[in-house]
């Protein structure tokens, strides 16, 4: 039998529940006497390399509960993308400490290191059990129905487009925000979520899956106007024209050379200013406000859906299980079952690892700019409970009396 | 005694709470048959002028429920700022209505509103009861221990720090946030609340209530790099220098001039930009980030203090019961009583109207880019229950094997 240490780690972007995965993983992971202790590596494959490690075996219950509500990764992150030379170090690091099993959880890069780390130990002769535990708000993994992470950042997404809504219809006018998502449309998607009748916003939504053309986007833009007097628009920050470079990646380097090198813009937050400025100087629109979600949609403190807490918490509890009985490396994803549960399956790490899932056409509108109703019963389950119902007021309008 | 109908508007910036003022004095006039009808006016005082009125007294209770946990302005707002001919149109369709009451709720421009309205009234002979309703997310009304909307804003900004303290700490570097607030710095004051322990951010509050030095700036932000590795910084989007100019707006007018007049920027979120541009070329500091909150810390669904929701939905009660048994138009002003409760008062609208409150001295720190202790204690009540309690791990570090 397998026995000896676990060593977990955190990699990549935080979210609202990778902390429950975290937790998951390290509750169950004491219940196996022949997992000697469970250290935890700070800042990801980086902690491993340079032996930065902490006891989680010396953690209460009651903290690591509170910890999993916690947003963001407790043990640090890292952007490292480990080539083959750094994992022999990860893989020299984990054989000193005396690891058995290594579980790291993360997105698509995170899994391809899992996948080199794996058939690494294996060349070696190293017995050691690697499993990657997903994660990432923007659901962008192979062979998940969807991913940790996701569902709380949709319902961030989801919320900040109901009061953005409600606020354009108090005081009405033209509205962008850009949302995250460099490859995949998905959390720009769930800006659809905020809709409850006709007339709510957004009304157009625009996604990295399609080519971004600014003539039809702002023909899109002046017939919502006219319509309702009002536009709300979600807009992914990788939107891109025929040639696939990204518009805000283009627009910083314009910025740039017109600032004379002293102002650089990051792209996100200029395009949503460029897109403003264009509506009104080409539709006439007065009234035009953008935001950026920026980092408030991955990390605001407060905001989290109960299916992917639930779920964030299962794969982690499931890496585990697998680490000890089953009989293979592999990462765990999430199958749906129904409308709506969830089962868990071991996938192969090479059909994860640096792959990217972006939305099927069945959800993307013909229009180019909206999403399906296939989409949003896609997302809905994974929203969780009590979500804000927003409400509005029934009362019919008055006869004039001077102005009649 | 006076009878006839009662007109109420919403005007200025939206809060999330809005509508429980809207809901309390909805359903406290519905006791007083004096009331002949409470009719709404749409977006404001350009609903009165244009007689753009529904009928609340028509809307169930329940939906005036639903409405009131309904982030925005359900009537609609303007930003209309009305001067005394726009003022006489207003009482003329207030007579023409057969209105007996106005109450209109909204901050200081607002009030200044009722108090040409109420005077107007007056010298006409007008038997009009006039009452104005205090609402902004800004704090910034006289004689106000603080405002209705300011809690629930205060309340985003506080977790979204917190979220972005514990993102920066998963991957270190310097997180720049502009916040709302463009005289009166408590809302970018109350980022402070994200705090926890010792090294937790904003590590940094620059408020416009101090003049903001940019070398000071910098010195300061790198002193707290070189202490965490890490520095979180609150940053208003009023902040200006020695001659009251704020930033934001020169630099609008200094990136439309280097756009050759194609990209207009909005100035808080080239301010952003700027100040993270700035951070990394004069003190090379790799990974630095900003994000500006915009829309989101005012109308975001779900995140409301429950504090301010009871204390909205008491200023809108109140309102209704001064203007039927009180002697005087006024404003219903907020008064604090111990740790913590309040009452509510009348006071004369000139004392509200177009005044601005801006942030004590005893609550900003000496050094000028932190608040104080004494502010952080008028803060905590307000925020309401349940604020998320970020956890952290404890476990000490393991002892390395390979680089001892």
């Amino acid at each position: 039998m397998r026995s000896g240490k676990l060593v977990i780690a955190q990699g990549g972007g935080p979210t609202a529940v990778i902390n429950q995965s975290l937790a998951g993983a390290v509750l169950e992971a004491r219940l196996f006497p022949q997992i000697e202790r469970i250290y935890g590596a700070r800042h990801g494959v980086r902690g491993i390399v340079d032996e930065d490690f902490v006891d989680l075996s010396a953690e209460s219950r009651a903290n690591l509960e509170a910890i999993a509500a916690t947003p963001s990764s407790a043990l640090g992150s890292t952007r490292d993308k480990p080539d083959l030379a750094y994992c022999r170090n990860i893989l020299a690091s984990l054989k000193a400490t005396g690891a058995s099993w290594f579980l790291y959880i993360g997105g698509n890069d995170t899994a391809d290191t899992v996948r080199i780390v794996s058939e690494e130990a294996a060349k070696e002769g190293f017995d050691l059990r690697s499993i990657h535990i997903p994660k990432t708000i923007d659901n962008d993994l192979m062979e998940n129905d969807h991913t940790p992470g996701f569902p709380s950042a949709a319902r961030f997404v989801a919320q900040a487009f109901m009061g953005a809504d409600l606020d354009n219809r108090s005081l009405p006018g033209v509205y962008v925000a850009v949302v995250m998502g460099r490859h995949a449309g998905f959390l720009t998607a769930a800006s659809a979520a905020a809709r409850t009748i006709e007339g709510d916003g957004p009304h157009l939504i625009y996604l990295p899956e399609r080519i971004f053309d600014e003539a039809k986007f702002l023909s899109e833009v002046k017939l919502v106007h006219e319509r309702l007097g009002r536009c709300v628009i979600a807009l992914s920050e990788g939107i891109h024209d025929a040639d696939g470079t990204p518009l805000s990646v283009k627009l910083a380097k314009t910025v740039e050379k017109d600032a004379h090198g002293n102002i650089q813009l990051s792209g996100t937050r200029a395009l949503a200013d460029l897109l403003c400025e264009e509506i009104k100087s080409k539709l006439g629109i007065k009234r035009v406000r953008g935001d950026t979600f920026g980092y408030l949609q991955r990390s605001f403190a407060g905001c989290v859906s109960d299916v992917d807490r639930r779920e964030a918490r299962e794969v982690g509890e499931f890496a585990v299980k697998h680490a000890i009985w089953g009989a293979c490396d592999g990462s765990v994803a999430i199958r749906r079952i129904g409308d709506y549960a969830v089962d868990y399956a071991i996938v192969k790490l090479a059909k994860v690892g640096g792959k990217t899932k972006v939305m099927a056409d069945a959800f993307i509108a013909p229009s180019g700019s909206d999403v399906t109703p296939l989409f949003q019963e896609y997302l809905r389950p994974l929203l969780g409970s009590d979500l804000p119902q927003p409400a509005r007021l029934r009362s019919g309008a008055i006869a004039k009396v001077l102005k009649r």
